[in-house]
């Protein structure tokens, strides 16, 4: 199940966990099964008997040999890939956060639950970015894969053909403090080398983090996503 | 060799591949060994001549055997422990970044790495947050262990005994974009349950990150933690 190729083939995912399945549950995400421990199920079949009836009673061993986690939590959704189809972005006037690149699943699942908090809905991801459905992203987007959208293209000819600001996020560029960017696509890259050059050169603007100079070469990925997405999400706060 | 008791009994903690124990050498942390595949070696033995003679030449093989990495990376040193003595801390009065039992070592080697960023050079941490000599917290720090001091402590005590402002990052305190705070001590909570409240209630201020409020709980500590050092930092440069 851990396979790509399974997800793809089969058009399934795995969701572990009473917050993650219970979000997905919520969001009306196409389930074809949940597996879960009695008490889950007394607990919750009252709250979904609208949107799932069929729970798959387990005893807390068996849920051990089906699951990936190192301690199982009572419950396991399988579920459908949903289809995306970068048309149907709801507000491409907005934010628009763009992964060139993103290799971490930890990373991949941890930018997903930072845009979720920001309210950007959207991600556009590079055909080589970490599955957004790989059992450890699911689990480190700790629901907000429920909300988020996450879309596969190639993000040379997106960029290029895009008709709104593109940030690049740089070692070298404008303070992310002198920018009033409030829309627009903001640009993340590989967590070892960064934008690749036929992304960057289709980038607008290039913005940075202000370091301290002190020693570290470079933010992890969702660190600086989430200072980013901060500093212009704060322009209409303050 | 992964075990925290055997670290405090020996006194000694393993590091691996070329970025973090050449800042290791670079940063004068007592080395006890360094055992490296023969092209580190040649490569790297002038540079560091003056501060280590001695490297051990094994084969890729061998360091298979003892590395803990999926994928072995020329160099693995073991190395001394430091004392760390909260007196010695060497600017109190400026920003301290105070850890409330983090448990997940991924979050605190990216915790190190980005106070590392922004100049935050020392991290007071309760005695139960995950030990920051674990292997993958030594990874994940990306080389910032060899610059960022870690210090154990009763953080209650610590926290209570304090002469500056502390501000507990919080889900409903003031915006951080209100707040001019630059310089003190800026807790950050456990993954799952924040600041405990035998610690908040010593806190002086409360900060929050503003959210969308469209769905996420939370915030990734790590994440919370730039976030808010970002926003102290600006102070000086906007």
């Amino acid at each position: 199940m851990k396979q790509i190729k399974f997800r793809r083939e089969h058009g399934l995912f795995v969701a572990e966990g009473p917050k993650i399945v219970e979000e997905l549950l919520a969001a009306n995400y196409r389930i074809d099964t949940v597996y879960a421990t009695e008490d889950w199920i007394e607990e919750k079949k009252e709250k979904f008997a609208q949107k799932f009836a069929e729970f798959i009673r387990i005893s807390p061993k068996e849920l051990e040999r089906i699951s990936k986690l190192n301690t199982p939590n009572k419950v396991l959704a399988v579920c459908r890939l949903p289809e995306r189809d970068l048309q149907e972005i709801s507000n491409p006037e907005g934010i628009l956060l763009a992964l060139d690149d993103i290799r971490d699943p930890g990373n991949m699942g941890t930018i997903m639950r930072t845009a979720d908090w920001f309210g950007v809905n959207n991600i556009i991801c590079s055909n080589d970015c970490v599955d957004a459905f790989n059992p450890k992203v699911v689990q480190s987007s700790m629901g907000s894969l429920a909300r988020v959208k996450v879309y596969y293209t190639d993000l040379e000819t997106y960029i290029s053909e895009s008709k709104v600001p593109v940030y690049a996020t740089v070692l070298d560029g404008s303070s992310i403090w002198e920018s009033s960017a409030d829309k627009g696509i903001f640009l993340i890259g590989n967590e070892t080398r960064g934008i690749s050059p036929e992304i960057l050169r289709h980038a607008t603007h290039r913005i940075s983090i202000p370091s301290a100079g002190s020693g570290a070469e470079s933010l992890n990925a969702a660190v600086a996503t989430g200072i980013v997405l901060a500093a212009v999400k704060r322009v209409g706060t303050m």
